[in-house]
This record gives C-alpha cells, sequence and structure tokens, in this order.
C-alpha cells in the first residue's frame, strides 16, 4: 500500500508545527520564506504529493462536512449529532464522522484527512488537551470549525454548549429542597472544562445552603451506565452514607440505580438520585429518572446553523453561546427519609 | 455555493443507472461507446468537472475506509463499529462513519462521496431496499465492499453477521425448557433479512415444541428502549397474556422490562424476558437480562479483516460467513408461574 504522507509527519522532521507546515505548503506570507522553501524541500523529499492535488480540489465546495466528538456511543453526543444531522440534511451536506476517544493525535488525523477531502467545515467537541494550532489549522486552511459541548482554553471559535454550572446548582438545589443533606457527586473527570464547572455548580449549589462540602463525597469514575453501576458500591459504603446522589449523566445515574436496586434499596424512595441530559431512556428507566434537560438539540442545531452561516459568508460573532438547562423532576428523587 | 453535480443526477436526466454513468466517465468497454459518447457530452453539459478531478487521486491509496449503518446511536451497531476501529487502526487506516436510517438515497450519497474521495473501501450494513447496482458501484469502481449484519439478495459480497435463526431459537429453546408455552415476540420488523430469520427462529422452536404459532403474539415495532417500552401496553393487553418474551433485541427487552415494572409486575419473576446482542448493558440491567451473545466484536473484526486482506491483494472467498451465537443465561428469565 502507498505511504500516505501527513502534514505531520513533515512537520515532525523539521521541528515545526503542522500548521505552519500547511501554510508554507500554499505560500502563505504568514510563515517566512526561508522556512517556506525548507519545508517545500522537505515535503518533495519525502514524496508528498497527494494533497497538493487533492488541495486544487478546494476550489469548490466538496458539499462535506465533519464531526468528530469524544465517542458516538454516548447517547448524549448522538442527539447532538442528530440534530446536526436533520439540520445540514435541509442543505444537501454529506455527513462523515469520528470518534477521537480523547485521542489528540486520532482528532488531529481527522482534521488533516479532512483537509486533504477539501471538506467545508467541521464540528466538533475537542479531545482533552487539545492544543490551539491544531484548530488552527483547519481554520486557517479555509475550513471554518465549530466547537460542541467543550470549549479550549485560548482559542476564539464559536462554541456551543449547555450552562453547566447553573445546571448541576439546579439538580443540586433540588436534592436539598427536599431534605438531603449528604449528598454525592457520582461520575465524570476533572480534567475538562465540562468536569470543572460541573463540579462548581455542585459547590456553589452546597454552599450556598451552608451545608459542607466533603471531598470524599465526590465519586469520580467513567461518564457510562457501567461506571454508574460499579460507582455504587463505593456509594454505598462510605461511612456516612448519602441519602442522594447528584450524577454526572442519565447514563451513570441509570447505572447507580441498577446497582442500588441490586443492593436491595429502592432508588427514588431510600435514596434520591438525579441525572443530567435528558436523554431519551430517562423518562422511560424505573423509577423514571429526575435530570435537568441539557439542550442537546438545541447545541447540535445551532452549531449546525452556526456553520452554514459561516459557509454562506456571514461572520457570527465567536464565543461561547451558553444553553440554558432546565429541571425535569420525575420520580428518582424524593424527600430524605430520616437514618434508622 | 458551488453546485455538487452528483453521478445520479446525469444518471436520472438520461434514465440510466448510476453504475452505468460512473463507468462509461470511466471509459469501461462494459458500456456501449455510443452510450458512453451520450453519458460524457451530458456530464460536461452539467458541469460535471470535480469528479473527474479527484479521480485523478485514486492511484494511490487514500487510506479512509468508510462505514455506514443504520444509526450508530444503536450501541449493537456501536459494538460493531468498535470492533473495527480498533482493527483498523493497526493499520492506519482514518476512518470515517454515516447513518443511513434506512434511506437507500441517503447511503448512495455516501457511497458516491467516498468514491469522490478515493476511499479505499467501505464496510456497510445495508439500508433496507438496497439495489445490488449500488454495491456494484462501489466494487466495480475499485472500492471493496464488505456488508455486515445484512445481506442483499443477488449480492456476492463478504458478508458476516450472526446466525439470527439459530441465535433466536436458542433464546426460545430456553423459556420452553423453563415451562413457558404462551411466549411473545416482542418488537423488530420483517423487512429485512435479519427479521425473516429472526422469526423463523422463533417459529422453529415453538413448532419443534408442538406449541401453536399464535400471529398475534408477534408484536412488531421499533428496535429501541422506547419500543419496548411501549410494547408492554399490547403485550400486558393481550387475551390470552403471555408468560415470557422474546425480545428482539437488548434495547428492546430491557424497554419491556420498565414497561412491565410499570405495571407492577417483577420481570423475571412474573414474566420472562430474553434480549438479543448481549450488550453491555444487558449484565447491569435490573434484573440482569438473559440474552443471546450475537458476536458484534465477531463480526466487526472479521470485516475489517476481510477489507484489509482485499486491499492487500488477497481474494477471501465471498458470501455469508456466520458467527455462532451463544445463550447467556441472568436473572431476567424464570419458571413459568402458574396463572392465578
Amino acid at each position: 500500500m502507498a505511504q500516505k504522507i501527513k502534514l505531520s509527519t513533515i512537520a515532525e522532521t523539521l521541528g515545526v508545527s503542522t500548521a505552519t507546515v500547511s501554510l508554507a505548503l500554499r505560500d502563505s506570507p504568514l510563515v517566512a520564506i526561508t522556512t517556506r522553501d525548507k519545508i517545500k524541500e522537505q515535503a518533495r523529499a519525502l514524496g508528498y504529493i497527494y494533497n497538493r492535488r487533492a488541495a486544487s480540489l478546494r476550489t469548490s465546495r466538496s458539499g462535506i462536512i465533519g464531526v468528530i466528538v469524544h465517542d458516538i456511543m454516548n447517547p448524549f453526543y448522538a442527539e447532538i449529532l442528530k440534530a446536526i444531522e436533520s439540520e445540514l440534511d435541509r442543505s444537501q451536506h454529506t455527513f462523515i464522522l469520528a470518534n477521537h476517544y480523547d485521542s489528540v493525535e486520532k482528532q488531529r488525523n481527522f482534521i488533516e484527512t479532512m483537509l486533504q477531502l477539501g471538506g467545508d467545515g467541521i464540528i466538533m467537541s475537542p479531545a482533552i488537551g487539545t492544543p490551539s494550532e491544531d484548530l488552527e489549522l483547519a481554520e486557517e486552511n479555509g475550513m471554518p470549525a465549530i466547537l460542541v459541548a467543550r470549549t479550549i482554553d485560548n482559542v476564539n471559535l464559536p462554541a456551543f454548549r449547555g450552562d453547566d454550572t447553573y445546571g448541576i446548582s439546579l439538580a443540586t438545589n433540588h436534592l436539598i429542597s427536599l431534605g438531603h443533606k449528604v449528598i454525592a457527586m457520582v461520575g465524570g473527570t476533572d480534567q475538562t472544562s465540562t468536569g470543572r464547572d460541573r463540579y462548581q455548580g455542585y459547590v456553589n449549589a452546597l454552599r450556598k445552603a451552608d451545608i459542607e462540602v466533603l471531598p470524599e463525597l465526590r465519586i469520580s469514575g467513567p461518564r457510562t451506565r457501567q461506571g454508574g453501576f460499579e460507582a455504587a458500591v463505593n456509594f454505598l459504603s462510605l461511612p456516612l452514607r448519602p441519602t442522594a446522589a447528584v450524577c454526572w449523566n442519565d447514563l451513570v445515574a441509570i447505572g447507580l440505580m441498577n446497582g442500588i436496586a441490586r443492593a436491595g434499596l429502592l432508588p427514588g424512595v431510600d435514596i434520591s438520585v438525579t441525572g443530567y441530559d435528558d436523554l431519551e431512556e430517562a423518562s422511560i428507566a424505573t423509577p423514571a429518572l429526575t435530570t435537568v434537560w441539557n439542550g442537546q438539540s438545541e447545541v447540535g442545531r445551532l452549531a449546525a446553523r452556526a456553520l452554514l452561516d459561516r459557509l454562506a459568508g456571514s461572520h457570527e460573532p465567536d464565543g461561547l453561546h451558553l444553553i440554558k438547562p432546565e429541571m425535569r423532576i420525575r420520580q428518582s428523587s424524593g424527600p430524605m427519609k430520616p437514618r434508622k
């Protein structure tokens, strides 16, 4: 099989950034002439021809829009994608998709592939640790990028997500109003902007109600059903057992409820549980899950809209657009039962 | 935005097939010279140039492999995709993905896009009603296609899926062995090869046990949690109420169990339920779901392997490769309770 020479390969051999290579090969005045020549020579030496020919395609629109997220198996992303697809369909775009599983390298490969394919634009929930130059690589080559669900520091691109701090505080306040005082936060990590924001919302609500914030009540873990199911063991064996759990998302909440039920307790009666996202399955869980609507459909629709607007030449102001979450109260949360 | 001229547009204006257009533009001797000339003239008249330039890229491998399925939100497909990705990663392919939602047109757009991009190959679970010429379109243009999960009549391509007839008969036999005689089959459709095979497996098992097959016990419906949840109402109001359900997949089974629990009955005790697929969530459901392992990981791995082999020049025998399903007995199935 013919070896594909990537921009990043050329960049590595010369110790420059991928964005610089990309710009140099397109004769951008942003790169000094001597550097440009060195890069072009190296590209020739490595046999880099594919992309130059592909670049000629870029004079016209390909109709291709790329979407890359952490993992489309997560229904939270799947619901965003559904909204993007339904918005993009209307204007006859072809939609291609990839998972980065939080690998910056996988994500960079996808961006480079999209550039080589002459993609019109890219909608992404960036991998943890994405360097800003990877997004500049897309933008500076005429392929607009829109962020969903997560943001990256020091990058000023249109970004759409729910207001996590506010959303989690809604769920925490709801449990406090039911009389709960020992409330755990279950699932997720603090490595993403989302993680930090959600933990902050939980802390804010507790402090406002004069409830002490105990670090042992933060049970981190995978953002999956399996993660929530396994967290039930830690949750139920805490010395000061919580009467309620604010979960990272609906998947964790559904897993935790299953774990609680296996231990012979009734979720929603013995222990209150809240989710986050309001996935389709939240309302059909047993008990029906109290959760926070996180605006996936809005995030997807607005991101697709923003990209189409860019492609049509308009320039919306960049930056973060926050969608306001809303509480959905169902059967998985109830009044605190006095401890026996 | 520049209008993208598609092969199908040229085909429609001339009343010929897309495959014929594709072949004619590549000067294939399979198309009569007069037809070829007519097609090329029409292509020129419509301003079809993009693809001709893209075609020049096809002399070298792009490293891009496309995967298209009904809906990646369905964890059954997601698990197949995970296995494909993990196999393809090893050889540094870029993986792009699309949903066809059983639209033959969406699927054809994806195939055409893959051809225009110079994709190396395509792995697909074909849309209901896929004409064989759409697959020939890929194959005849040097882009091998591999089928997963579903097959298409009269198409001799490598195809990998579980043995559905056998798998469903395992689940039905398991329920019969527990004493159940009124067993419903819940969820899914008979429009796909999978649907016909599964119903046949259910019928075979009942007949072998001398149990009458009653058409009213076939409750068709969406293959989703929501579908199973909504089917519970029909299921519980049947004049001759079943004591067990063979469900189309794990999602339907989990939804049905939730619906049964809402009606105040205990799934696994009052009514036995079996799933199909053995998704990750089957074992953490409450009660833990008795189900049939459907070999998603094997299907994905073998399909990816078959594609890589083709790209390396080898030619495995075409046709269907069936993976043997296995029973996974857990808590959602139990002995029939005598009717009160």
